[in-house]
């Protein structure tokens, strides 16, 4: 065998001692341990391992006794994850509450009546024949807005009898003080006094009704918003130390992030998305770009990102930081 | 050769009669020609096809001389999308802008100083320290931030003079007004009577300088959401027929295909996304899941998606549509 | 409250019965359940809905004593979901396998010496100076190759010793009986009788020492790849039934469902991909395009696919399927 | 105004000055003129500056007189990106192929009949009925696979007339030479002497046909794959620059920067791709990650990525950088 030139570039040789972990995986032999098979996540590699870390980093969110803030997209109110979401709640492993409309009016309707599994490839304008809306693959028949819309009517009368301007926190608060249901997050955020911030709040059904209440009902109420600002601001300010979980994007994660920056950066950082880094996004944003704004500090191991739909990694970190 | 059943399967043999375009690419022999070269998207195949189908589709849109919605995240505002956008405000292609906080700042920060090209991989870390906020590879020194705080200062001092609870429509239209250059599209918007709705207002600078002009000036300055989404909804009720461009997703395209819903649906509709549609998110969904809820018109051809980042094809969108 | 046109359009009102289940995620009070917890994910929603599907589909495979043919790309090699593999394959629980050629290489120098854990974000200049190549998040400190380079020269003597030109199956074999590893993938397969299809066999450090070895020793060796094709579709004609569980995707899916076109589709079919539909590539299209191929065949519940990175899903589909 | 601590955080006030281009896009008003459009695209931020970026390194590689690679998964083929690549062999912009082998049979093909435009969402049992084969939304009726048997069963004979075991580059250069399109890329490549790899040649039609070939003819032929490994690694190592453009990832892009190693790296890159870089894939892996392994040259400025499908940049591509 000649030794060229080309073998060195093909095989430099070197023979540099890393101390980091052994990659291996589960070993399925044996009976098969749950804390074992988790644990086994960290040296599996690629985003098995970013998943170990997210869990690492929400146990030291505990044990730091931090304030915890946990943001979410509406479609996880929309999936089975509603339930951890307010299993979280109630045991009081989240302090501060961050989400678009969406997860107001779905968590209100599940107490009544629940969404159905569906099919991701459906005939569109069948299902508006027959009155299903569409998420994904879910199904939401249109009774349940109907149902909706007069629960909300008559809360309406309640919520604004007193002040004509409310705000977003407010009506999750008082919404969620109406329901019975313990798997309802509005209910357990109400109960455990979390906070449920929403700036967006028109943007799902609740603004659909809102707006038939005015023209029918009330022309003069109204959904202030800086009110809520400042005081997402002061329980960050307040705060000894600050841990963020961002189930997706959007305005929650962004929210969360923002208002860190008035105390100097979240401490402890967790990332689920599905987002895009090339494109510039805020969703895609990984929780590096976060540190350039001051709205994560700057420590190695304080934030992790899990590249994944949620609804396959969620129920693990919640088994894993906040179960055992 | 022997004939057998597996052959049967490997070349079934039909001869089907498919009355489509061939797929063919633009030949790059002879003169370049750039209307030919667009042209041959629609026949390339892929996400190409898709974009040549948005051209058509916005070219129907104006046809019909429907009422033009266009959404965007606040990161096309960050890039040079921002004078594309500023272009189809001026020239009276679209009716009514959808967006989110940071595009409103933006925009003001840009009619002074300018935002530089940076690198995805930096030390953020050293970035904190240099007083660069990152913006994927975007780079925004944080001097602009200090002009923008007194700008608005400024500002909110006579918005706020008259009333004390304003609408967000109102501060983009009022705020335009104040700017000079031609490429912004707040300017533009001003100019042009073309509203500017922008629900989550506080999720952005802007709602940290309100925060401090709270704290410091006059604690009874507020925002108020329900008014808008009443005109937003009238908006679309008042029209014939509605376009909708949605660049990106979150909250200015779902507020945009929900007011739709009011009319029964948008009649044409052009998605730009890099969502993901597995992950059951608004901004992943494709534009036929708007059509279970109504919010979209069930025709064949009046709505599609393309899959992809939006610096690459909004520029192209533009020149095939609005240009010639 | 006005009962007017619009009214009808947001809230149509129909109450149609469907008979699905309902979503409902796991409910964490009480004592954890693995097996509850894993059913859960089939009323989750989104992609977790997909992987309890991909588990029921991976069970009828078994209970139908289809052939397994399990494809995967390199680097599931080079993570820890290689034990996996290698479990599955000890357990008699596939039947094929179809890689590409770093799974080989990387499968041996792991008999040997370990991977290890690294960080995605590194100076890469610097990690060239130290002698160490990533992968992702894993390293692998460059000694391994030169390690690897003396132990494929010792066997490409004995391999070639006979017959000058071989088969990639015979490479993977053999090479597979030299191994001492319980939680090798290659000695397993050698082992268990399981062939190792691997068509692009040069396209990895094994090409590579195959090239010095033919400059340095032996102008003569060659590697056919006809052959191999062909008992590949004869496994397939054999088969009552074939499943197929595609990891990734590339030369090893397209292999598999290539084949089974020779006996009308495989019957059971799991994809995991982070492929991307809209880009008409093999590797993103999901199992109901190669239907119309006859790749796959056409029945409602036979086929699924999860959007996910493999090292967050996979071991959940093992232990789900294969393990209690 | 209070000047307290949050503030510094939130505003910290430096004025650096950054020395790279204002981010601006292009500005509409006046004639359209497609150079300046394309120029812009540096200055626009996110994709379209590393669009920008691939248009600067392709030049730098012909300025340079590298030997250029151009690699590409055959769904580049079944496209109307044909065209494109048939053109840059033709006119000398290339002078390495490598892909894979659905690109050698779809191109025979489209020499004969073209295929058509279709739809993503068809009923895929119906589309199987009526012999239609769907990639993405280009439809191949079953007859094109009818003529290709027979065609390349005559080219069969001739083929394998001297030699009984061939390599991939002789097919493919032998069939070219039998073509008559001058829109063919395997034509062009014939009558300008540029190499085509494709070691997985068995993993398409051209596989099925010569199992049925050895099946009912000759036993004896057989597929090698070494000698074209070895000639692919002197292509290299006898350029005194390389250049390397991948379109799409898989064993393409692989076998370039592999045997780029042998020479200590590609001078110059450009990557597209849709692949995910958390998935640890070789489709998703940036330039930077082959930087670590010696395939790719560590300069700053010599290797870019654009996040793409590649219908929608790569004509832009050549448009940019190999039209002017
Ligand atoms: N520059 C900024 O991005 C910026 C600045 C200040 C504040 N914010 C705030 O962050 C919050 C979240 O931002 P957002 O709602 O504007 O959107 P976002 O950045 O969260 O994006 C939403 C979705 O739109 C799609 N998208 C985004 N950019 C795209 C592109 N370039 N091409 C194609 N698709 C794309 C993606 O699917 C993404 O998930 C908002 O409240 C906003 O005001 C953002
Ligand atoms: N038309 C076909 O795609 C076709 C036909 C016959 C056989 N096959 C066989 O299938 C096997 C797998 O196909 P492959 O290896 O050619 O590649 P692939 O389709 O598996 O793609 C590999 C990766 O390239 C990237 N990519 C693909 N298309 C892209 C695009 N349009 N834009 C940007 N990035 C893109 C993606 O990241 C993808 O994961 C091969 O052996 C091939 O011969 C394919």
């Amino acid at each position: 065998m000649t030794e060229d030139d080309t073998h060195d570039h093909v095989v430099p040789g070197s023979d540099e001692a890393i101390d980091s972990a052994d990659v291996r995986g589960y070993d399925f032999d044996g009976a098969f341990d749950f804390d074992e098979f988790l644990d086994a996540y960290a040296t599996t590699g690629f985003q098995a391992t970013q998943l170990a870390e997210a869990i690492d980093i929400a146990e030291e969110m505990q044990e730091a006794d931090a304030t915890v803030y946990l943001t979410f997209t509406s479609n996880i109110i929309s999936s089975g994850l509603r339930e951890a979401v307010a299993y979280l709640v109630r045991e009081g492993f989240v302090d501060v509450l961050i989400t678009t409309s969406g997860s107001l009016t779905e968590d209100v309707i599940k107490t009544a009546k629940p969404f159905k599994m569906g099919s991701w490839d459906a005939d569109e304008g069948e299902l508006r024949e027959r009155g299903i809306n569409r998420l994904g693959n879910i199904y939401v028949p249109s009774d349940r807005y109907v149902w909706l819309e007069q629960y909300l009517y008559d809360f309406f009368e309640d919520f604004f009898a007193e002040e004509k301007v409310r705000t977003p926190t407010a009506f999750a608060r008082e919404l969620g003080e109406t329901l019975d249901d313990e798997h309802s997050v509005l209910k357990q955020a109400a109960d455990n006094d979390v906070p449920v911030y929403c700036p967006a709040l028109t943007d799902a059904e609740v603004g659909n009704f809102l707006y038939y209440y005015r023209q029918g009902y009330d022309k003069d109420v109204g959904i202030e918003i800086l009110d809520d600002y400042d005081s997402l601001i002061q329980n960050g300010l307040l705060a000894d130390e600050t841990g963020l979980i961002a189930v997706g994007g959007g305005v929650p994660k962004h929210h969360a992030i923002m208002t860190n920056l008035f105390r100097g950066g979240a401490d402890y950082v967790v990332y689920i998305s599905t987002g895009m880094e090339g494109d510039g996004s805020l969703s895609g944003a990984p929780p590096n770009e976060a540190v350039s704004w001051g709205k994560i500090k700057d420590h190695d191991t304080n934030y992790t990102q899990i590249e994944a739909e949620a609804t396959l990694v969620f129920p693990l970190l919640v088994a894993g930081a906040f179960k055992n």
